[in-house]
C-alpha cells in the first residue's frame, strides 16, 4: 500500500458523537438499520451486529412518533452514533434532535418549507449535533426534472445556503444516485465548491455482486481523487455485508489500513500448481488481522518471485512444490500438499508477533 | 448512464487482428487462458467460453516451442484475436510472431538485452502485429528494487523507448500491480506523458469477491478520469468469470452500453415489502439484453417513486403491495406476490420490442 498516494481534499469537521467527520479524521463507515426501531430488540441485536463488523455510524429511519419514542430503550442499550433518517415531517426532525439522536438526514427535496428547514437546524443546533443533507437523484425537488450532475450539484447548493443562512454550518453532504458516473461527477462538483464534508455512496446499487462493483468504481475513484470523509455502501440485504464491502474498497485505495490481502494470480497456461485451490482454501481459513498483512500464493516463476518476495509471506510455484518467502527471503522449498498449512502458520506467527 | 461524463484521453490506435484499441475505439476487454495451448482442445473449449461470454481478445502463455507447434491446430478453429505472452525466451516472440499471432505481450523486465528485443520489434513489424510491453510489480528490472508510481512509470518509458528507437510504434502498453493505488498512480503518469493505448488492470487482484473491488477501484478511477484503452480483470478462478466483472465496471463507467440494471434499494425500517426477495428472483430469472434497461424494485414512498419513473420499469413498494410503472407513468398498482412476474414480463416486452 502506498501511503503518499493518499491526499485528501480538506474539509471542515463535525463531530457524531465523537466520531469525526472530516478535516484529517480518518474516513469513517456507515449503514442503516433494515428492521424498525420499533422493533427494538432486533434493531439493538442488528446494530450490535454492524458496531462488530466495523461500523462506526448507523442510521435508522424514523417514519413515526413510535419510533422516537422505541429510540429511549434502544439508546439505553446502544452508545455508538445513531443518525435519524427524517423524510416529509419536519416535526419529526426536530423530536429526533430533542430525543437525544446523535445526527439528522434531512432529505431536502422532501422536508418542506424554509422556514421547517430553520426550525430544524435551530433544533439540532441547541442539541449539538450535525445535519447531513442527503441529496438523492430518486427524490429531487419538483423543479428539478432530470438528474445530472449539475441539477444534483444544484439541489445541494440550495439547501446548503437554506441551512448556512440561518447560521447552521455543521453540515455534512451527501449526492447519490445508482449510477456511479453521474454520483462521481456531481460530487467532483461540489468538492470543487464546498469544504463540507462529503458522505459518499452509489445508492439502490442493488444486489451484493454488482453492487460491490458500482460502489467501488463510485466511492473508489472519489476517494482516489482525495473526495470523500465517510463511506456508505448500499446493498440489498442484510447491512452487515455493507460493511466488508465498504472496508475492502477503502483499503484498495490506501484509506484503511489492517486485513489481510491475498495476492494470487489468475494462474495461465504455466501453472503447475493448484492455485485456485490453496488461494481458496487460505481466504477462508485465515484469520483477520488488524495489521495489513500480504500473502502471496503464485503460480510460476514469471511473477511469482517477484510478488511472493514483495510480501509479508509468500509461495511461488513450480511443478509440485514452491518456494517459500518470508519478509523478501527465500525461506526454503514446500511440497505443494504442505502449502496451505504452512502459510497459516505463517501468518499467525506474524499476527502473535504484532499484537 | 451519462454520457456526458466519459470523456477519453485520445491516444494511437493499434490494431489487433480487426480489434481496434485507442483512439475513438470501444474498449475492449481481454482475458487469459488458464489452460496451456497444448492441451489444443481444452484452449479451443476454454477461447469458445471466453468469446460466447464477451472477451475481444484472448492471451495464452507460450511457454515453449510445443506451444507454437500447438498453435497451428488452434489458429483453424478460432479466427478471433490471440496475443503471445512471451517471458524470459526472445526466440519464442520471434517464433510467435512467425506463427501467426497477432499480437505480442513482454515482459521488459525479464526478456533480455535490448538487442534481442530489437530482434522481436523486427519479427513484429515483419508480421505487421502489435507488442504490448506488460510491466509488472512482481517482475521489475533488476535496478529497480521497489515498485512505486515513478520506477513503474521509469520501466515502462525505458521500454517503450526502447522500441521507438528502432521505429517500432505499434505499441500498447499496462502497468500493473497488485495495489489499486499504485497501479492508478503509476497509470496516470503514464497517461500524461505518452499517447500510446493502455491496457488497464490490477495483477493478481485475488479471489473473486475481493478481486472485483479491487479491479472496480483500480480500473473504475482510471476509466472515470478518461484513461483506458482495453482492460483485464485478474481473478484466481475460471477465467470466464472475469468477463462479467470487466463488462460490470465499465457499464458502471458509463464506458459500456447493455445490460439489464436492476436499481434496488438496500431497505430499511419503512420497508413493507420483500425487496430482498424480489430483486433477488428478478436478476436470477431476466434475461440479458442488449440494450440498457433499468428495472427498479424498490421499498417505499421515499425514494421509490422516484427511482421507479426514471427507470424503464419499475415497481415501488407500499403495504403488500407496489405501485408499478413504466418509463415514468404509473400503470397501476400490483400485489407483491404478482411483482416478480410482472417485472419479467415488462422487460421481455421490451426486449422484443427492441431487438
Amino acid at each position: 500500500m502506498i501511503d503518499s498516494q493518499f491526499m485528501r481534499k480538506k474539509t471542515r469537521q463535525v463531530d457524531v458523537r465523537g466520531v469525526k467527520i472530516g478535516g484529517e479524521a480518518t474516513i469513517s463507515i456507515q449503514s442503516m438499520l433494515s428492521v424498525p426501531l420499533t422493533q427494538t430488540s432486533l434493531a439493538i441485536e442488528q446494530t450490535r451486529s454492524l458496531l462488530a463488523a466495523g461500523c462506526d455510524i448507523i442510521r435508522v429511519a424514523v417514519p413515526d412518533e413510535a419510533s422516537l419514542r422505541a429510540f429511549e430503550t434502544f439508546r439505553k442499550e446502544i452508545s455508538a452514533p445513531i443518525v435519524a433518517d427524517i423524510h416529509f415531517d419536519y416535526r419529526l426532525a426536530i423530536g429526533a434532535a430533542n430525543a437525544g439522536f446523535d445526527k439528522l438526514r434531512i432529505n431536502p427535496g422532501n422536508i418542506g418549507s424554509p422556514e421547517r428547514i430553520r426550525a430544524v437546524a435551530d433544533a439540532a443546533r441547541s442539541a449539538g449535533i450535525p445535519i447531513r443533507i442527503g441529496v438523492n437523484a430518486g427524490s429531487l425537488p419538483k423543479d428539478i426534472t432530470k438528474a445530472t450532475p449539475e441539477t444534483l450539484f444544484e439541489a445541494a447548493r440550495r439547501e446548503v445556503e437554506l441551512l448556512e443562512s440561518h447560521g447552521f454550518r455543521d453540515i455534512i453532504v451527501s449526492i447519490k444516485s445508482h449510477d456511479p458516473a453521474l454520483t462521481v461527477a456531481a460530487n467532483r462538483l461540489f468538492s470543487n465548491e464546498f469544504d463540507i464534508p462529503l458522505h459518499i455512496g452509489v445508492t439502490e446499487a442493488g444486489l451484493p455482486g454488482k453492487a460491490s462493483i458500482k460502489s467501488a468504481v463510485g466511492i473508489g475513484t472519489l476517494i482516489m481523487e482525495g473526495i470523500g470523509d465517510t463511506v456508505r455502501v448500499s446493498i440489498t440485504g442484510d447491512p452487515v455485508g455493507e460493511i466488508s464491502i465498504a472496508r475492502d474498497i477503502l483499503r484498495a485505495c490506501g484509506a484503511m489500513s489492517g486485513g489481510i490481502e491475498i495476492v494470487s494470480c489468475p494462474t495461465c497456461g504455466r501453472t503447475c500448481v493448484d492455485v485456485v485451490a490453496i488461494a481458496g482454501e487460505v481466504a477462508a481459513r485465515l484469520p483477520d488481522s488488524k495489521n495489513h498483512i500480504v500473502v502471496a500464493v503464485m503460480g510460476c516463476e514469471v511473477n511469482g518471485p517477484g510478488e511472493a518476495c514483495s510480501a509479508d509471506v509468500g509461495i511461488a510455484g513450480g511443478k509440485g512444490e514452491f518456494l517459500a518467502f518470508k519478509k523478501g527471503e527465500v525461506v526454503g522449498k514446500i511440497p505443494a500438499e504442505n502449502a496451505v498449512a504452512w502459510l497459516i502458520d505463517a501468518v499467525e506467527c506474524i499476527i502473535k508477533g504484532d499484537s
